[in-house]
């Protein structure tokens, strides 16, 4: 069995109904199961995950960017969180039988398609990037929409992989790519100071000397009058969720703030989550084994 | 797709050889799978976990206790742990598609099979128990083996449900019935003293005011040199394990002392373990569906 998951990422985070719209042009490509639909209003930004074979995955994420092109105009919205595009991010991620190779063609594939079917301009990141220099999606969205808009048609370091150098007027440009499973993790502060967020995100992120695998911003959340450490774990093998976690807590503190909750967008490996577990209560034994739902659907 | 557990207890934890003459037995049983096996050397005693539809687990179960008779001889075991029987109890679990009387009347079969076949006196337990003021498992083990061997003679309150009243030379007495999901849980001090251990259990455990559905005990682990709170956890919805981890923290403390680690007997839910990373991390918004390999399996 092969198994592609696509882990679209939309500007829109308020309104339900544009991004049930999007689901369902998904959930209606034969073969292609939508997974997770997570909405979140202060990043004014969703996260639209699905499932399907190397060969039907890349119908769905066009119809998902199609419907988010049709309802979704970057002149018209702000939000927390950095995007260039309409359908800003769309990940192609290898989940079983295919790995990051597969899912790199398949998004080279995808992204010509964007450009030709859509025009709306394609930037190629992580494992499908053509231009190494910009593998990285922080590099890809600088500035975001508003700066991108002048700099695409003149800095031909920012010219894109599929497309003419100039934003589709509503929907921007798409990051299209292929990267490993990557957990979307926010830990919120008792505190709305966004300073002690983005200080604690400096200590913790890898490009500023923290955990490896860690990328790691400072917002503000409006509607919960919180700070928050909003992050990706991009290898949770090497740099597991409770050490994110309780370097977080360790860091609040010295800012005399405490850790109100945390989250998660979108899925988790089954893994991560045993991990954290065997973790927090010391486990010496432990193994997937050890489930036995697992157990059982190994063996029956 | 019907499924029962038998998580059946045997007074050998040392021999390997021998556990595995009864794990082979019982994966001899066409439609029953072995889903674990757990020897533990201080308790002298080990827990092998099968599963299969409920009209091929009982053959498993008596093919189980045979062996056990055949190669155990109670006259020579010692162990931290109360026992009565070379095959000391095997308690039906519903995993999927049967009820907890579904399993009772399981037991009540294999118990009437294992007296006329093996002539093991057989008590019920539990869900299957006939005599109420016996369903708890303590009681019908109290004193163990060789208290059991002269009672069970003249105490009309120890005859067994099945059988003569008079133990088995070498096999002791069974114990069978039908139960819940159980969580075999061990918490590991770092301390030799038995009275610390002793005395936390006394503070967790329900019969003496502590937390609901928790059975516990202190022990001494002569190889590991380290004390034991060795517990059963019978709902963990009710009694999650990290509320009986923290319990165990907070009262060791008191002693000085800390927590060295824990382990799992058998196997445990997945939800338990999912339960258990969304309190430490304190998630807001986790579902079981936020895991990949759950939501996928789900849908495609």
């Amino acid at each position: 069995l092969k198994i592609v998951e696509c882990v679209a990422n939309f500007s829109e985070g308020r309104n339900r109904r544009v991004v049930d719209a999007i689901s369902e042009a998904i959930a209606g490509t034969p073969g292609v199961a939508v997974l997770d639909e997570s909405l979140d209003a202060d990043h004014h930004r969703s996260v639209i995950t699905f499932a399907g074979a190397p060969d039907t995955i890349g119908t769905g994420a066009i119809r998902a960017v199609a419907e988010a092109v049709e309802l979704i105009d970057l002149n018209f919205h702000s939000g927390v969180h950095p995007r260039i595009g309409a359908a800003d991010v769309v990940p192609f991620v290898p989940v079983a039988g295919v790995d990051l190779a597969d899912c790199a063609e398949i998004a080279v594939e995808i992204g010509r398609e964007i450009w030709e079917r859509l025009r709306v301009p394609v930037y190629l990141y992580e494992a499908a990037a053509r231009n190494r220099s910009r593998a990285a999606l922080e590099k890809v969205r600088r500035g975001g929409f508003e700066v991108l808009r002048t700099e695409i048609e003149v800095d031909p370091e920012r010219r894109p992989d599929f497309g003419e150098p100039r934003l589709h007027p509503t929907a921007g440009a798409t990051v299209v790519g292929a990267r490993k499973f990557l957990i979307a993790y926010n830990v919120n502060l008792k505190s709305p100071d966004a300073n002690i967020a983005r200080a604690i995100a400096r200590k913790i992120r890898a490009s500023s000397g923290g955990f490896p695998n860690v990328k790691a911003m400072g917002l503000f959340l409006e509607s919960r009058g919180q700070a928050q450490v909003s992050m990706n774990l991009t290898d949770y093998e090497v740099t597991p969720i409770h050490v994110v976690y309780a370097a977080i807590e360790h860091e609040a503190a010295a800012h005399g703030v405490e850790i109100a909750d945390s989250e998660l967008i979108g899925l988790i490996p089954r893994r991560a989550m045993e991990n954290t577990t065997e973790h927090f209560l010391k486990l010496r034994n432990f193994r997937a084994q050890s489930i036995v739902e697992t157990r059982i659907a190994e063996l029956l």
